[in-house]
């Protein structure tokens, strides 16, 4: 690949938070035009002020794009986005569901303007059909919603989300993925399309392994802290370093016999207990006790190395600093660092979207609040300083 | 969209377990020609056997492909592949770390074949540089290295993973969103390309709240169970209804208002201490203790509904088995019934990426390990069943 993928492809960014943002930071850094579209205040995370922590991740997802002010809900500024989708091949958003149909700016009301628009929504449950599609999520109702915080936490313990907000970013990237396919399916038929993504529907597959043992067992099976949802796989947990945490899995019975090498105990993979993963999981705790008496002689990166050179699937339990400073991510260029405002510094991301022979565009800090209003309006619509005047004293802009 | 977004499409998929299947499933049922490609005694996951708890996850993840058995170790199935893959448009893999140019069908020796090739490749780190190039990594490991563990859990208890295998699917998502970005860059430069997905890049973007809260507070905050990362929103958390849990979040100030008609305690919405986002997080516990006080006197579907028609974003924490007779994912037919070999009957699962005017394929069972390969073979390189009976015989194929 010699350009980025999505030269050439002009976007409206409408996105909020997480979910729409990381569509929208996706896009920009494949190469497309992204233009972030903002209410007069700012979008939701900017509106919780620069100094704030959201200034993080605002400053994450909003990389390589232009800001762009327009006011929603002002007549003119209706009309005025009705005459500059004529000029750009996507719009996404992931407002509260109804949001731009009540403004008579959704789908229907855009394309209507521009056949081969690309109108792309995500929200909790889905645009379409069904009881929940007038209802609000966000990640964590979402991951209470299909059952992935029933699973999560120890047995006895209550229910537990992850502090990773995977359901807005997963639903991020399927709002991605369907754009693309439907600018891939538009260079055939030439029309555009509506994509309509529900987080509800991005999370229920990562259930695969837990609704596994839920059917074997005929039942939801207890929480299971680190191990194997169903406890079918052994070795499988976390275990205890010298100086933190390991996790350590073993998904065949060849990784077992590494692992007993790795620990140098010949004489484990020739118990009996241990012989088969019926066998190991049977004895688990057994097991597992084996495993932390080795382990915590070692530090997190003798027990990785090790592991990995026998290999055996391993890795350190690392904290948010170490991440920040991760070799890995470093050399693959993934994380850089740039001054922030109130923290210092702060790492920002490249895409995970890689292709070999072209970089991911340098990444730019996150732009000033209605930055490239006035050249959008020059560029796209031809308007005149007046007119940009006028609408800006309506306040449509 | 009248027709499937990737109606034409040809795709060898080697996918393993759920990262490249999740993949594979993305592009079949988005209208490619999906060729699972597999050993001869089949995929991992496959392998595990049907009688297994695995077999529901291979099931969900192997509708609407087709089957094809290929010996990659053997010198009549890797110049067979040569052959195949100036037929088709994908070839896909999530195999360890340098495992197809082992056998010079890595991307340098398949492109070499066909220049418009799209090679893409997803595993723990990623495949082009870096120290941790050549490691194995699953989704436990991942959830381990990318600091995901270390805010999940409860403040002093150890550091969780999540049940949900998200470190997987969101790299099979990127996996997918990678190769469309390909297919459609290949429209204008008539290019193949090579994507390289690590599940390490992926993973990261989802720590941006708790990335935010380290900032702010210039370290790793302590684990906090259920509510905000850093403990910067209020209310915020997951609270006991009378059968059961209820996750409940406020994001603006005017939520909280709205929480507060929900609950019908317009003397909260009054009290100082709870006026700001700042006086309620300082006043954390008590504000808690208000809200489970009324939650706990409800069932999780009359608090769902009361908030949801406030305004007010929540959802019941379900388990599996309500989830799977979710009556919502049933009403956009994300969900659908078929028998099984061993539970009776379980869910199949049509892809999340959606687009008005057309719906999904139908669903099919997953393929019998080769059931396609002397088809494959005769309609893709015009071989005879005399050809086909010789690879068969030296176990190519």
């Amino acid at each position: 690949m010699k350009e980025q993928p999505l030269a050439g492809v002009t976007v409206l960014d409408f996105g909020q938070v997480y979910n729409g943002p990381y569509c929208g930071f996706l896009l920009a850094q494949g190469g497309a035009r992204v233009i972030k579209v903002e209410s007069l205040i700012g979008e939701t995370l900017r509106a919780r002020g620069t100094a704030s922590t959201a200034s993080f991740p605002f400053g994450l997802l909003n990389s390589n794009k232009e800001s762009f002010t327009l006011n929603i809900k002002s007549p003119e500024g209706q009309t005025l986005l009705k005459r500059l989708v004529k000029e750009v091949d996507v719009v996404l958003e992931n407002f509260a569901p109804g949001t731009m149909d009540k403004y008579g700016i959704g789908n229907e009301g855009l394309r209507q303007e521009n056949p081969a628009l690309i109108y792309a929504s995500s929200t909790g449950y889905g645009s379409s059909v069904g009881p929940y599609r007038d209802y609000l999520g966000m990640d964590i109702t979402l991951q209470a919603m299909t059952g992935v915080m029933s699973i999560t936490g120890e047995d006895g313990g209550p229910p537990l989300k992850t502090a990773a907000a995977f359901a807005d970013f997963i639903a991020g990237t399927h709002l991605y993925a369907g754009i693309v396919s439907a600018l891939y399916a538009r260079t055939v038929s030439g029309e555009g399309a509506v994509v309509d993504i529900s987080m509800q529907d991005c999370v229920f597959p990562t259930l695969a392994t837990a609704l596994g043992s839920a059917y074997g067992a005929g039942k939801q099976t207890p929480r299971a802290g680190n191990r194997h949802p169903g406890k079918a796989l052994a070795p499988y947990n976390v275990y205890t370093a010298s100086d933190g945490h390991v996790a350590i899995i073993c998904i065949r019975e060849g990784h077992w016999r590494k692992m007993c090498k790795a620990m140098d105990r010949p004489d484990l993979a020739e118990r009996p207990e241990f012989a088969t993963f019926a066998d190991r999981c049977e004895h688990m705790d057994e097991l597992d006790a084996e495993i932390n008496q080795w382990t915590s002689q070692h530090t997190r990166e003798e027990i990785f190395s090790t592991a990995q050179q026998h290999g055996v699937i391993s890795a350190p339990v690392k904290d948010l600093m170490e991440v920040l400073d991760d070799p890995h991510l470093a050399a693959r260029g993934t994380l850089v660092k740039r001054p922030h405002e109130t923290f210092g510094e702060v790492v920002q991301m490249h895409t995970p979207l890689r292709y070999k022979g072209i970089d991911p565009p340098a990444l730019t800090p996150p732009p000033e609040l209605g930055g490239a209003t006035d050249q959008v309006l020059t560029e796209l619509l031809g308007l005149s300083s007046d007119e940009i005047d006028e609408l800006r004293s309506k306040e449509a802009i």
